[in-house]
């Protein structure tokens, strides 16, 4: 992984070069488009960009989340996540990072993109003292679980949701 | 629940009447010995107060993150949580708020002051525009699940995690 102008860095795959990037205002397009390319996000996800780009500027106004854009070599979106750096007492005052929204484009799955993006995001969180990275996966994806668990996480904990 | 001076809130339960206030430096010790005060969290915690410090004042300067304490008519502390406002993109923009760390001591379990705790917590997402609030438990605490669950809580997610 090398890190080319602008913060960019490549992410080298059997299945081409993409590059990963802190997402700007003018990839909000693209990552709804990541968003809604997935048998459970698709329903839960509007057409009016309106209320993501509003969404955008509270997410890169805050020095702890960093949203992050692959694309390929021609430019094309190839997948995204955000990551949140979460500082809290527990686990001797341990550093966790939260990762959420992973997508990748459904062309590009099975092609180690998926493996490489995460690897990335360890290496984010190293570089700021995380010591714990935590997830959290809907029970419908059992090809997600595998996947995260070829990659040395454990499914220790029951991810609880309530919609206020 | 009514707002006394200094942005304390009281929680009134069958059990008695609590105070929830934003956790300062001098509650950290306590807050350290309710971490310690369970089965899973007391092998996790060390003794020496100085990394629980650092932590919390990065805690502290965080206006995402909201550390919280109660304490009893007596001012012992009887419990405690943190939360975190996470702005994202998916699920049409919402606004997501995480629990961690929650704690009740041991001696006042089964007095509603968990759920009361918790209903707070719901209070302040609300008064940020959350919709959706999340938390991961692990899979040994059955007595934990079937509480969220009362809260209306659905575990719809496994909750991995990743030592760096």
């Amino acid at each position: 992984m090398s890190t080319p102008s602008g913060g960019a860095q490549r992410l080298a795959t059997e299945g081409g070069e993409y590059t990963v990037v802190r997402a700007t205002r003018d990839d909000v397009r693209d990552i709804v488009g990541l968003l809604r390319d997935d048998e459970i996000g698709a329903g839960r996800e509007g057409v009016d960009l309106a209320p993501y780009l509003a969404a955008f500027d509270e997410v890169d106004a805050d020095p702890q989340q960093l949203l992050a854009i692959v694309r390929d070599e021609g430019g094309a979106a190839a997948g995204t996540l955000q990551l949140t750096f979460v500082p809290g007492l527990s686990r001797g005052g341990a550093k966790r990072l939260i990762v959420e929204g992973v997508r990748v484009h459904s062309r590009t799955r099975g092609s180690g993109l998926g493996a490489a993006l995460m690897e990335w995001a360890h290496g984010q969180g190293r570089s700021r003292g995380v010591t714990l990275v935590q997830l959290t996966s809907d029970k419908r994806r059992g090809d997600a679980h595998r996947f995260y668990e070829r990659l040395g996480y454990e499914a220790t904990h029951e991810g609880f949701k309530l919609e206020l």
